[in-house]
């Protein structure tokens, strides 16, 4: 049993979850709580820790050994219920928390479409900060069928805690790439035929006048400044999002989301004129 | 010019900005930051708090005096720095703050038609606790024609500096109604013909299956818990935004969204339809 903060693994988990350079170089990231235990997948859990008074339950007992991380495995280890309060990022720990390998997906996969006519579905974030935009693009993507998120290095990190937490499971799921600049994709995108739209002030067309069924990629750029000139420059179309009243421009996370749900509406809808036709 | 925290204006202000009950007994809120104060209605406007450094600047005192509160005016205070600091709610104070009346709009104001076919849209929210979600709901509700934001009690306070910060500015414009439950307003909507629409995981239709042209309102639920069952009966249909992958349902605030801008995407193509049929 682990009983103090100066413990070595304790210390590197404080660093895991305060510091974006030690999770990069570790390839790791702290998740807690018994939901996001039981989500992560199984082959990508690196170490589990738990307080000793979790282990009293029978229920929280069965949890750790459906996943083979039954206490006394040598991938659980037990800590002090007061050490583990320090160690925790919320108010009322759960008691468990693990250490979960970080896992990039390649652009060419995120490409590959996906069957039943679902074109790949691409969100772009440029320099986007806020931990809580971030989390809620992931997961609304992972809900409208986003087939992948591409970052920049600008970017809020994606493993910070605030993240995982407000994705609420979903980056177990969604297929992420960090790169150093949104540049250096921009190649492979156009050789494969996607279609790259930037929500913008000084788009020409309502973002539901474009089709989005084919193969496309939506650039969202930072909370205060919007996406660069640079990047702007690059998408194929600029498109807005209509305001009524005298709201300049929606949160990062909603615009993504409204984008996202649009296209998601279009393809089910294609769906629809596809069975159709087949009767 | 005021220069102690003990100062008895000064204790009202942190009353103000901490406490749901002053703010609801005194009619009124606090806003930050000169955007906020320029944004802000000037009849609705009952004092102005400002930095001893913030008059130094000629353009400072020019966006004072545009809405008559020129240093020197009875409606402005100047405060010290250091006391400034100590009751600003952020991290870099830009010196000047004021308190603004609140305003409830009666239901039958939100329900008048705002002319060229847009129907009243409303959003009534249930016990929503999110500052954040509820200020996102207001901003994205005024970009999508909102005509007016239903709260119960048990909802987060409006008046939140949270809520305010995160409304940019839709505080001063989103008419909006506290009731002690939603029950209240539900005959009334009923003798409008107005329908309501639940989001709802046993919702039977897609929500952009309906249609939202008419006079409509959209429940809001708990982040946690959802629609109570009570008004999930009281709808008119309940509705379902599809999820691909593993995502349970979205965040209120993004579902609300992707509800709005529905609506809002269906009226415009109402616009169109008409357009075209006059020509």
């Amino acid at each position: 049993m682990i009983t103090s903060m100066s413990n070595s693994q304790m210390k590197h988990i404080q660093q895991l979850m305060k510091k974006a350079k030690v999770r990069r170089e570790s390839g790791l990231f702290v998740v807690e709580g018994i939901k996001m235990f039981r989500e992560a997948p199984g082959e990508r859990i690196e170490k589990v820790y738990v307080s000793a008074s979790f282990l009293k339950s029978g229920d929280n007992r069965e949890i750790l050994e459906e996943k083979g991380f039954g206490a006394g495995s040598p991938g659980t280890e037990v800590v002090e219920d007061k050490v583990f309060r320090s160690l925790s990022d919320t108010v009322t720990p759960q008691g468990i928390l693990c250490l979960v390998r970080q896992v990039s997906t390649p652009l060419s996969v995120m490409l590959e479409s996906k069957g039943e006519g679902r074109a790949p579905l691409l969100m772009i974030l440029e320099d986007l900060q806020d931990p809580g935009n971030l989390g809620t693009i992931l997961r609304t993507g992972e809900g409208a069928g986003v087939t992948g998120v591409v970052l920049n290095k600008n970017c809020v990190d994606l493993y910070n805690p605030k993240v995982i937490r407000s994705t609420m499971g979903s980056v177990y799921r969604m297929p992420v790439l960090t790169v150093e600049d949104i540049a250096e994709i921009l190649p492979e995108l156009r050789r494969q035929g996607v279609w790259s739209y930037a929500a913008h002030l000084k788009g020409e067309r309502f973002y539901d006048q474009e089709d989005f069924r084919g193969k496309t990629a939506f650039f969202i750029g930072n909370e205060g400044n919007g996406l660069t000139d640079a990047l702007t420059g690059e998408a194929d179309r600029l498109i807005k999002i209509p305001m009524h009243g005298e709201v300049e421009s929606l949160n990062a996370a909603m615009a993504a989301g409204v984008l996202m749900y649009e296209a998601a509406r279009q393809r089910r809808g294609q769906d629809i004129l596809i069975s159709l036709a087949l009767h």
